[in-house]
């Protein structure tokens, strides 16, 4: 089996639906990842074994999501060195406020690199530029997907003029 | 050495002033009562070692304070099934707000008894109150309190229309 | 009839869905309670009669679920010296960040120990880890409930896993 | 001694300086008041008895100032059918948000006339204008104090203007 | 024709379903009442010649209901001494929070006794407390209202504890 | 082809619908426009070289429209003189307060024109309100429009009160 | 004396320290202003006359500051249909927060250009930036202006990798 | 002159006191590093050039700090394909929401890797957990200084103990 690069974990089965977003994007770019559900309350042995484990894996980048108190990107970037980016998930109620500051507001010392409120993949990405630092063909896959960021927007530019 | 029935733990020593108040309540009860600084995220094996030996020593309730992305409480909560109190600290910058959701908005499953903003007092109270179910003694002292603090109500407001 | 443990009050009987999660859980542990609606503000003698009443009645843990100006928690918890549970329940408009502010941030002297917006179940789970201070079956019980709550991560995790 | 005509009422002798606001105000305008100090929850009976004696004593309108989970005002006004205004008191951490919240936002059926936050000047007027609904002195007295508010608007706007 | 005594004003009829609480109530009490639509921004004259002539007219309290940055109850209450009870109207896209806001932080000298979002209802009944004062029947019937809200909580309690 | 005298840049065509909003008000007042998608982080080239050829192009106001951490009216302001009104479109999660922070809190230096959350419409008003300063046509149809939205709030007061 | 180009309203003198950075940007441009304080609820009648005399005296814009429930840039817009600056004013208790959003949340039909908490320069550079539509010599100064703030930048970094 | 490993922007110097933070923690791990203020709205062409030239130079990672509506990040993500971490930096009047928001919740495509308010030692940090992973000294260095941290907060906690 194919050694993953990125593990993305989620705090609950209920996160799948947008963690997806970040599977699909690494699947874009041909980067391998293994994903699982680890909660940092309702499974934490499982949660840190797999964050403490996952250096020696081989693993460079965790990504993590969840909602409302969102520990679990915080718990995972305490047991690892490799860059922890964490998904706030939307919750039901303060509508991701709470998730956002569960995990961006860390304490100096062990960061975690926040994207935005379900923003999966975003969080694909970054680790796609975090891989791509040595990896050439991965750069090169992220110039071209930027250029078709902007043709596309210039097509719906165009799309939205004809019909307006 | 007396056996605590109380372990007050803080993310930071710059929680200590805070904390405090708690150590105060419990002290004023006559309860005993252990005080460590251990992070969530820089020393989480001494904060974990702590809650799971926490019941095996005859620790009765867990009161927790942090600030920020304040995980402390929770991530106690998920080691141990003593309450576990959680005070969410004043953060710099959104004055707690970031501290009381992280620590209150908890997934089912693990609970986190939380009070308010730097509501140490209050956290030791509740840790008395708990203790009183199971002990007459500390029942009456709470209720010599309470009548207390109407007496100081009353002449705070006798002093009051006085000085009008 | 069987003396009720633990006491759930909500203030209004459209909280009844919400509150129930507190009930099932205290039903999944064998806990015995005991449910009304008493309103802090359209029924306060009421309300106040049950708290006043609740220690003589071998009552150990008060669980209180009201939203926007919540103030059931805290004004049962001015009348008792049993611990009492906030369950912020939500509001239409604000989400229930009014019903948060309004149950936890109690003034000196009279905590609510608070849970998070809707969080019943964390509520009926915080009494039952109560009343296990002083009942070796129920901590039993919990401490599997904990065990099956880490198994049902790990068999979603394999869901998940297998179908992604 | 005169009957008051108000009753102002704070949670906390802290609040004092805020609620002085209110009592000038209706020394202005020559309208009677009494003050005291009583908590919602550390001394709710003394609280409830004010509110629950006013109307017998001729007292007209109640005020009520208190911070945080401010529940003071909404507690009087379950007591009484006299019209209630609520003072949300600045709180520490949260600014007053939470008082004001904690205030305004009361279920159906018993309201709270809410002011701004440590708006107490602003709650004496409102019981003058409720007082000078069947008072032509008072109303006339109004109409000069309203008067009186749009010249010193002007007189301020012409000192700026000359130092400018 | 009758003469009113509370004025009703809303800053856009899309505001009528929920100012129709306060309508509703004043009728239930046999108050009589008038309602207008009247824009602070839109229709100004308008709204300030109502607020101008509602005292020569014989009203007694008015009643003004806006969404957003809600300026119409301060307005009307810029150009009447008679007792002005805003009604912050749900927003759509801030929930209510910006009605909130923009109606309750008045400044010193020109209150508007506020209540909470969407709280036409209360509206209604503080315009009855208010007249109340000077209408011995009127009081009576607020009494009555009062035991009747308890009765109706102890109905729900009881029906609910059926069903439980 | 007619010269465009404003200029509508969104951030991504699901915009269209809130801008739809600015380009109706403006041909019903008959200004000449031209609107674009244009993203201040996918198609950063496109954006600014239609800020940077607006002045040249003969176009006099520029309206932007972006959600989120919106940035678009910002960037279009950094590289013109010409005002830049910003329209906070409705964000998924944070009901557009980041849209609307994001774009209002500018540095000093480059002002951003901002109206309300989805408030397009008014976008396009505030353009034609700048543009009458010299286009005494636009200034009296202003007037009109004025004295339109008076008589239509007269009517819908009339209509209320009929079926009221 | 010179006509006024802009009008500079503020609802009170305490607004001045923050207003005046209007006044240095316009004096700056050599752009002809007049400053009042003028409430929206203390002295209405003025500030509706000056919103109202404006356009007949010159004035092509008006900036207004005020804070908390800041309704005075709506009601000044609500009588004029020159261009509207609002600076909210800093609040004591929310921070801004409320007059923010009582300045910018304007119903459809009266827009008001708002510009960031305490941004009064901000308020000053976009009215010229209106002004210089029709005045070459302004959009020249403003282009100088913008060049200038580049070099300040340059020359700040220049300043701190020195020092650093 | 040595090349540097990563690149510091800040958006006005002064940033620089807070953006420290991030070149000090580069310093004791031996990054190299460039500091730089660049405006994304006073200098918009020089922070790109910085942006896009960054790759061509060798640098690894971008850390851009800025406050209230803070697109420098953004901008600076727009134009590399290199990791951009973003420090929100504390405004004056919203306490670094603002600041959080506006760099947070980028849009699809472009991420910015947040870390919490004015958290400049975290984002030095985070840089140095992305170099590390094709770093093995830098690998050996953060795993030292983890282990520093555990060892602090001990002897914080033993220090604590003595004199509590």
């Amino acid at each position: 089996m194919t050694q993953p690069r990125v593990l993305i974990l989620m705090g609950s089965d209920s996160d799948a639906e947008v963690m997806r977003g970040a599977g699909s994007v690494l699947e874009e770019f041909g980067v391998t990842y293994e994903v699982h559900v680890a909660s940092a309350h309702r499974s934490p042995e499982r949660a840190m074994a797999l964050a403490r484990e996952a250096e020696g894996r081989g693993v460079a980048v965790v990504i993590a999501g969840a909602g409302g108190a969102a520990h679990l990107a915080g718990v995972l970037a305490a047991h690892t060195i490799l860059p922890v980016i964490g998904v706030p998930v939307e919750s039901k109620h303060l509508r991701g406020l709470d998730s956002l500051l569960s995990t961006v507001q860390m304490p100096p010392g062990v960061p975690v690199a926040t994207v935005g409120i379900d923003a999966a993949t975003n969080a694909g990405l970054l680790a796609v530029q975090i891989l791509a630092l040595s990896d050439k063909t991965l750069a090169d896959k992220l110039r071209e997907y930027r250029a078709g960021l902007a043709r596309k927007v210039e097509s719906a530019s165009d799309r939205l003029r004809e019909k307006w």
